[in-house]
């Protein structure tokens, strides 16, 4: 049976900020399932900043998507039709699926990884949330770059982020001896206190961040997790104590720049100091992705972590959705639901 | 016996570029040498590029030398008179004595160390270049910051400079696959080659320092020793291997500048690479400088290592030579030399 796919695709690589109009919507027939083959409804799309990076046009860890290629994405997605012993119809999945509606596979792993099965008894969009990228990006991070240490004094920035937030709340549950949030208003910032818990919250947009964080630790920061990277990086040298561990996992503050912005001026503070900045992805972990996942979830599901989603509605709304990010709009992870369930 | 000591004192701060004028020449009578006391006449006097941060009135690893302070230099000198049982007349030490011509100590350790016997046979101005604190600050950040391993691609800036030279040549000898240093000059890059034995030298005054990173290492860096910062850090992490190290031992580039200059426009390699960039200062190893001095001795004395020192002469001549780092002028170690040994 034949379907129509709605996908969207990228037009133009963005100068400076990333546009709505960058991308374009176009359809596409799919004539039906052949023999081996999986069709994937996608339900939910995911969000991330990194995506950014993939659309410039330099070497990076992934190459670039191409100009006139779906937009690459991970999402959530259901079997809708199958001609593939390993999958049945209702089966849900998730994977490099793509902001389009539907994703045709003859299920083998991909470049970008194959389809994998959503557990069952989670809620599908949780494996794009704190059971996926992010949320394993934030548990390598603590764990496995600078592994954090019993009565460490921890910051992270993005903190009411899908990353930030995951990774503030794992440092608690690990035995950090305090944790501060950075996040952009007091919504945020009252979700950093009230929801996960954390010892302090650091509005950007109101407060003087280096004030801040050097009346919320002074003695200096141990471990600063560090999502955004530009000025608060460059606070947070400041503020670090000596021998202090920055582990660098993104810099949102630059993705959408025309050119890379100036780097921290601070950065001698890294010999003052004597600190180690380390930076990582999460592909060098994925191994581990077992271990990571089984503890994220157990988190989740007895409330030690609190997760949020913000999910935004409507396969036309998703290049609108994506620009969220940018804008500092989202509390938690980003996603979209585009279709629902069987 | 009164003698008379001249000093050179802290007279201004300096702002932005250090100047002569930020010294200035005074004279103190020594009545004297009382019971216990140690009277020693200086006879090198070291120069390094940490010293400029000395004089900035700012929170760092030491405290920042005082107005009217005599500046603070680590030297070597020779014992004139001595009413303390530890220290012969004759004698040859090494300490923090500071630029002046006379240094009276009752001979306990100061904040900044106390006196230490020159060791029988080596040449008194070898304590303060190889054998000295920025022979020994290459020695650590070779072997134990991010310890150098067989067959890595080593990239050294700096690299005619006392520690930048050393650092290259125990990279060399501790079996890396490859040493390139970077300099200014035909001079300097000539002096990399045939003296110190590298395998490649880049001139950054008359080249283009990212093409030549490239084409010296088209698989990119493993362990990039820094001595400057600034734009040359900016393009060694583009030069980076992935899960490439850096070893940040200083940034002379920027130690003059009025405010702190731009950092580097492409921190985000770090994510994208999974570099490891680790800051450190020599206080922290001096635990281990037995076996760093031990080592250096032997290379230096077999020629395994080349040692270069720039020794100008007169006291008068003090702030001039000082000023020589930061003009690029010297290859190898700076000293300068204000009396002769009895």
């Amino acid at each position: 049976m034949p379907y129509t796919n709605r996908q969207w695709r990228l037009a133009t690589r963005p100068v400076g900020m990333v546009k709505e109009s960058d991308f374009e919507l176009a359809r596409e027939e799919i004539p039906g399932v052949a023999d081996g083959e999986v069709l994937v409804r996608n339900l939910f799309l995911a969000f991330e900043p990194a995506q950014r990076g993939w659309l410039d046009d330099v070497k990076s860890y992934i190459p670039p998507v191409q100009i006139g290629e779906v937009m690459r994405a991970s999402a959530v997605g259901q079997v809708v039709e199958s001609k593939n012993p390993e999958f049945a119809e209702g089966q849900l999945v998730s994977g490099m699926l793509g902001w389009q509606e539907y994703f045709l596979t003859d299920g083998t792993p991909g470049p970008f990884g194959g389809l994998s099965r959503v557990p069952d008894g989670v809620p599908p969009q949780r494996v794009l949330s704190v059971l996926g990228g992010t949320g394993m990006t934030a548990y390598f991070g603590i764990h496995d770059v600078h592994p954090v240490k019993e009565g460490d004094n921890v910051l992270v920035s993005g903190a009411a982020g899908a990353t930030g937030s995951v990774a503030a709340q794992i440092a608690r549950i690990r035995g950090a001896g305090k944790v501060v949030g950075i996040a952009g208003g007091p919504d945020k910032c009252r979700w950093l206190l009230e929801e996960a818990k954390l010892d302090g919250a650091i509005d950007y947009k109101n407060e003087d961040v280096l004030k801040r964080m050097r009346e919320e630790f002074p003695n200096g920061v141990d471990l600063y997790f560090d999502n955004v990277g530009g000025d608060i990086l460059d606070a947070a040298l400041l503020a670090m104590a000596e021998h202090g561990r920055v582990t660098m996992c993104g810099g949102i503050s630059g993705y959408n720049a025309e050119k890379p912005p100036p780097g921290p001026s601070n950065i001698m503070q890294v010999v003052i100091k004597r600190l180690t900045l380390r930076g990582f992805i999460l592909f060098d972990h994925i191994a581990n992705a077992g271990q990571a996942i089984a503890d994220l979830a157990a988190w989740s599901a007895s409330g030690e972590i609190a997760v949020e989603e913000d999910i935004q509605e409507g396969f036309e709304n998703t290049p609108k959705t994506f620009l969220r990010l940018f804008e500092g709009k989202n509390l938690g992870k980003q996603l979209i639901k585009i279709a629902d369930a069987l």
